[in-house]
C-alpha cells in the first residue's frame, strides 16, 4: 500500500518515486484527498532532491491524465505546436502560428493570458475588435481543417492536476524547480493533442531561465520527456535579456507582429520567428531539412502568404479582419509620454523584467488572474542595447490611458536602461538547439 | 513586510532567519494565520538547509512565547529538570526524581504520556491505584515546597506552537531534523519553569537518534540553546541499543523502579541513575563535585530515604503508598507465557524497538492518542546482551490480558534477539556528556 508520508520521506531520503507512487500522489491530490501540506513537502523535497528523467516523464503523464486530452486526429497532417516558457514583449506566436500555417503545417493552438510581468497571447489577439478566442472543440478542430490555423484559451479541463500544483508552487517557493517546470509545460502540451512540439526557452534577465546552463538543462529535461512519451520535441535557448522586438503591449505587440508579417518589423523578431518556424516545419515532416524549410518561410513572408493567413485566422474567429491592413483600427492609448534619457551614452543593457514591470504599470498586464487589462497600454522603445543615444533623446514612449501610473512607469523604464560610454558585447539570439 | 512566501525561500536558498522572521512564522502558525501547506514547505526547507544556533535558540524561545510559561519562583532553591529524549523501558525518572529530590533538589516536573514504541513516565504512574497525575498549578506548586517532589501530566497551554509543529512534522517526513528537534524539546522543558535542566540523550536502535554521532549533535545543539537563552543544560549521551533493565511496561516498570530504590535492581539502571542524578545535584547547586553528589546519592539510595521520597509523592498525590512495600498491590496480567530461544549461544543484541513493538501489541502501549493501555501488560527480559541461554531456555515473559496478541508478540519478541556463538563487545551506558 502506498502512502503519502512514506512517498515524503523516500524522496526526501534521495529515493527514486516509482510510476505508481507519482500515479498515487498526482491522482489523489487532484481528487482533493492528499492535503495541501503533505504536497508541498514533497514539492520542496523534489525541490532538493531532484528526480531522475524517467521520474520526470512520469509525473508529466500523471499531470496529462488527471484530466481529459484533445484528440487532434480528425485532422490531417502531423500537428505542430510551440510552447515558449515566456518572456517580455514575446508577440512570436502571432508571426509564427500564420507563418508556417501558410507552409502547410496544421496548427491547433492553445494558449494562456498573461499573468504578472509577461504577456499571453490570447490578451494580444483579444485586442483585435470582436476576435473570439473561446471556441468550442469541434469549431476549433473544424477551422484547423479549412484554415490549417485556430487559436483558443486553455480551458481548465486540461491537466486539473498542473494547475492545482502551480497554484500550491507558487506559494510555497518550489516554482524553480527543473523536473516541476518541464513536467508542467510539457503535460500541457501533451495533453493539448500535438504530435509534435517546439520548445522556446527563454534565457536572460526577462525569463525565468535568468543563465543558459539553466535553460539549457530545461531544455534538455523537456526534450528527454518527449523522448520517453513518444511525443518528438525540439527545444531552442534563446536569448530574453532584452525584450524581444520594439514594443510591449497587446495591441502594440498586434501592430509589430503584423508589421513583421509585412517584412516591416524589426530583424531580432524576424530571425527568431524564421528560425523557430523552420524547425516547425522539419518536425511536421513538410520540409526535408532546416535550410529548406527556412527558405520556404522567407518566400511566405515576401509573398504576403503568410499575412493572408493572419488575416483568415481573425475572420474564422469573429475578429475585424480590416485591421490586417489598417493597424490604426486596433485601440489605441490616450496617453502618450516619451521617456529621455539623462546621459548620453550607449544603451548597454535593457532589464527586460523592469520593462514588463513598467508595462504592467501602464495597464498592459495584471497581478491577479481577476483583474482586466487595457489592450492598449504598453510602451515602444526607441533604443535597443548596442544602440547610441544623446542626452535628452527619447529611450521609449508609455502609452497608457492611466495618467497616475505615469511616474512610477518612467521610473521602472528609466530604471532598465544602463546606459555606458562602450558598447555591450553582441549576444546571439539563438544559444542553443536541443533535440 | 515579512511574509511567508519570502521566508520559505530565503531557508531554501540556504539564508538565515531573522529573530522577527521567526516569531513571525511561530505566532502565525500558532493563531492559524499562516496555513499547513506554508508552513510544511518552510520545515522542509529546514530539513535540508539546517539552523544555525542562533536560529534554533530564536526558535525555541518563539516556542515557549507562543504559550504561557509555568513560574516557579515560588519554590525556594534551584529547580532542576530532566528530559529523556525517549527510549524502551526507560524508567529513570521513577527513581531519579525521588533520589535527587531526597538529596535537596526541588524537583518539579512534567511528564508526558506514552505514544507508540516508547512509554511516558505519566502512565507508568498511573499504574498505581488513585495515583492522581492532573494536579492543579497551585496545588503542584505547593507540593514542591512542602515534600520537594511533584509529577504531573503536561498541559496544551504550554508551548501550544510546539504541539502543532510536532502534528505536522509527524505527518510531512520533517520529524527528524536537529533544529527542530532541539528546539521542540528545549522548549517544553523551558516552559515548565526549571532553571537548570539535564537532558539524558538516548542513543541506538531503540531511540530516536541510532546513531552516536546523531545523537552528540542533538546534545550539543540542546545545550548550545540553553547557553543562548541562559538556562543552564547539560547533557549526556547514553545507550538505548539494549532495553534498560529488565521489565518493559508500565505497572512493571513501577515495579523494578521500586525494586532499584531498594538496592534490588539491575546494575545498569542503577548506574544510570546515579550518574544523572550527580549531574542534577550539581547542577541544582547542592553538591560541589559530581564525585561528591554521588557518593551522597549512594548514601540516600542505601539508607531508604530515595524508597521514603517515592512513597511521599505517592501519598500526597492520593495513590495507595502500600504499593511502594508491596509491589503486589499492582495490576498484574492474567496471563504470563515465555518465550523460548529456539538455539544455544550468547544474547548478541536485542533490537529495543521492537522490543517495545511487542509490548504495545501486548497492551502496554497505544498506536494513536485516543487509546486507552493496559497497565498490567509489558514484559520481561531474562536474557540481556552477553549472557549465554540454552535452546528451550527462556528469553522472556510475555505479560498480557490480551490472548490474542500472543503469537504476534512472540514473533516480534523472538525476532529482537540475535542469539550468536559470540559475545558482543561490552557497550559502555554513558557514551558522552555535553556541558
Amino acid at each position: 500500500m502506498v502512502n503519502m508520508y512514506d512517498l515524503i520521506l523516500k524522496k526526501r531520503n534521495g529515493g527514486v518515486l516509482s510510476a505508481s507512487e507519482i500515479d498515487f500522489f498526482i491522482s489523489g491530490y487532484t481528487k482533493d484527498e492528499i492535503p495541501d501540506y503533505q504536497a508541498a513537502a514533497l514539492l520542496m523535497a523534489i525541490y532538493f532532491q531532484g528526480m531522475n528523467s524517467r521520474e520526470t516523464a512520469d509525473l508529466t503523464m500523471a499531470i496529462v491524465n488527471s484530466g481529459s486530452q484533445i484528440d487532434l486526429s480528425a485532422i490531417p497532417g502531423i500537428k505542430v505546436d510551440k510552447h515558449s516558457t515566456g518572456g517580455v514583449g514575446d508577440k512570436t506566436t502571432l508571426i509564427l502560428g500564420p507563418l508556417v500555417a501558410a507552409a502547410g503545417v496544421p496548427v491547433a493552438k492553445m494558449s494562456g493570458r498573461g499573468l504578472g510581468y509577461t504577456g499571453g497571447t490570447i490578451d494580444k489577439l483579444e485586442s483585435i475588435p470582436g476576435f473570439n478566442t473561446a471556441l468550442a472543440p469541434d469549431d476549433f478542430i473544424r477551422q484547423v481543417k479549412e484554415i490549417s490555423f485556430a487559436l483558443m484559451a486553455q480551458t481548465g479541463a486540461l491537466a486539473p492536476a498542473d494547475k492545482k500544483l502551480y497554484a500550491l508552487r507558487d506559494v510555497t517557493a518550489t516554482v524553480d524547480s527543473i523536473p516541476l517546470i518541464a513536467s508542467s509545460v510539457t503535460a500541457k502540451k501533451i495533453a493539448s493533442g500535438a504530435n509534435a512540439i517546439l520548445l522556446d526557452v527563454k534565457c536572460g534577465s526577462g525569463a525565468f531561465m535568468k543563465t543558459s546552463p539553466e535553460a539549457l538543462t530545461l531544455a534538455k529535461a523537456m526534450v528527454d520527456i518527449g523522448r520517453q512519451v513518444g511525443r518528438e520535441m525540439l527545444a531552442v535557448v534563446t536569448d530574453m535579456s532584452r525584450p524581444l522586438g520594439h514594443f510591449i503591449g497587446n495591441a502594440l505587440e498586434v501592430r509589430e507582429a503584423l508589421a513583421t508579417l509585412r517584412e516591416e518589423g524589426p530583424e531580432d523578431l524576424k530571425e527568431l520567428c524564421l528560425t523557430l518556424g523552420a524547425h516547425m516545419l522539419v518536425l511536421g515532416k513538410v520540409a526535408s531539412s532546416y535550410t529548406a524549410a527556412r527558405s520556404r518561410l522567407e518566400t511566405i513572408l515576401q509573398n504576403g502568404e503568410a499575412l493572408r493567413k493572419f488575416k483568415d485566422l481573425v475572420q474564422a474567429q469573429g475578429g475585424d479582419p480590416a485591421v490586417v491592413d489598417n493597424p490604426d483600427r486596433l485601440p489605441e492609448a490616450g496617453i502618450k509620454q516619451e521617456v529621455l534619457s539623462s546621459r548620453s551614452g550607449y544603451v548597454f543593457a535593457i532589464d527586460a523584467m523592469q520593462m514588463g514591470r513598467g508595462a504592467m504599470l501602464l495597464g498592459a498586464g495584471r497581478m491577479t488572474k481577476d483583474q482586466g487589462i487595457d489592450h492598449a497600454a504598453g510602451l515602444e522603445l526607441k533604443k535597443k542595447p548596442g544602440e547610441l543615444v544623446q542626452a535628452g533623446e527619447p529611450l521609449a514612449i508609455l502609452h497608457t490611458n492611466r495618467a497616475e501610473t505615469l511616474a512610477d512607469a518612467t521610473a521602472a523604464i528609466t530604471g532598465a536602461f544602463t546606459i555606458s560610454d562602450t558598447p555591450p558585447e553582441p549576444v546571439p539570439l539563438i544559444l542553443e538547439t536541443v533535440e
